[in-house]
């Protein structure tokens, strides 16, 4: 037991905007703000590609003492790529034909992909997924004095770590990894799997998709519409990666060396 | 190792509108549905007593198949009750004096809330909080047979529970056991704690403030921004709340039968 607070994650919003115009405001780590955001533009279905992004700079926002924050990233698109034209969180979960409802939301990543996961004729070794886990617990620096930092970690299908990223946000940490590898010019990220330390929500195996990341493996329970996400867009989806157990959700054909 | 899904976590969009307009789409788990509505919109600042919203009802929304999604809640507020103008996100996160920042996000809660925390007298022991992670856990329906769930739990401060709800979503998994709060009478929720299965971050934090709760407790770590928020309302806040072993960050002088 005790009284004294040890080392904490750290935690600030940042707002993203295009233009000067507010898009949205997500509570994040500070650090990696710039691959943040090519993450989540792209995962969100704004951008297909870096060079969609002309400038990134961060605003002036002061604090109380008249210090910028860093809190503020506007963004200049390219010529020719449309600004999105409303809220963001609605562009993936409504579609007009079909109300508000899973099935919707599927249609819609559908819709607004420009990468296909189905077409990566990668195979992943069970052994190598294995390793993920603590491949992504080494890499994570903070976790280790916080723990409060979610991990993701996009890793080549025999193991080789290409980027691991931390935030508070879950969806922070995989943006922020996507962004890397938007700006290493490796998406589609075809040929990778992409580890998560907790669960696996219908958000994050949309953004995978978003980026042609052909699996997604995660320490926990994905959700009913993940397992759906990963199984329509075909994708590979492992969830309780523990040890040397995991349950496959979809894209079974992918991983070999398993004793069936 | 196993090919075959277990049983999933549902997860389904939320969209919650007020008097036909959108207001903000939620992935959750469906379930609860109207608690959810009322806790978000309570925790969010839009209303602050369970007769600020006249009517809550489902809107036609169908699938392919023309049954209803029940994934649309529209909302009819009381008369004199004030309609959000803004986006949702961005009335916590930013102020218009101080740009954005942590400390504009701590400001803004302090500015809206209605209830404070810091004049409860409450006080808990020691050997309640170290009972509430397995409470949590037993009282949780549906975590053992999916792994996907948070659970949010409400408790007197004598260890009874009041209320627990899941969800896929940890800030839904709150709204709802907030809500519940709400519809009972019981807000500003004096004499509480509220536990967490997660981390405790700052959008929870400033949910448990907004519903007068006086102690949030985590089983895992809390963001820097979560500590300061609950020290600038006068909360306590508990994290790492595992076995006999727990770390205070704020409000230290409610916790009793501590050997220090």
């Amino acid at each position: 037991m005790s009284r004294r607070p040890d080392a904490l994650a750290a935690e600030e919003p940042l707002e993203i905007r295009i233009e000067g115009k507010p898009l949205a405001v997500t509570m994040r780590t500070p650090g990696h703000d710039v691959e943040l955001v090519h993450g989540f533009l792209l995962t969100e279905g704004v951008i297909t590609s870096a060079d969609d992004i002309a400038t990134a700079r961060y605003c002036d926002s002061v604090d109380d003492t008249g210090r910028n924050t860093y809190n503020v990233l506007d963004l200049a698109l390219a010529p020719g790529v449309a600004p999105p034209d409303d809220s963001v969180e609605r562009r993936f979960y409504t579609t007009s034909s079909c109300g508000v409802c899973g099935k919707a939301s599927l249609d819609a990543v559908r819709t607004r992909t420009a990468f296909s996961p189905a077409d990566d004729p990668v195979t992943i070794d069970a052994e190598v997924l294995f390793g993920l886990p603590d491949a992504l617990r080494a890499a994570q620096k903070v976790f280790d004095s916080t723990g409060g930092l979610h991990g993701a970690g996009l890793f080549r299908a025999d193991g080789t770590l290409l980027a691991v990223r931390e935030d508070v946000g879950r969806h922070n940490a995989v943006d922020k990894v996507v962004g890397h590898a938007l700006l290493s010019g490796s998406v589609p990220a075809a040929g990778t799997v992409l580890m998560v330390s907790g669960r696996a929500s219908f958000e994050l195996t949309q953004k995978a998709v978003m980026a042609g990341i052909p699996a997604l493996a995660a320490v926990s329970a994905p959700s009913s519409l993940a397992a759906e996400m990963a199984e329509d867009a075909g994708m590979t989806l492992v969830g309780f990666l523990r040890g040397r157990s995991m349950n496959i959700y979809a894209g079974a054909s992918r991983v070999t060396g398993i004793d069936a």
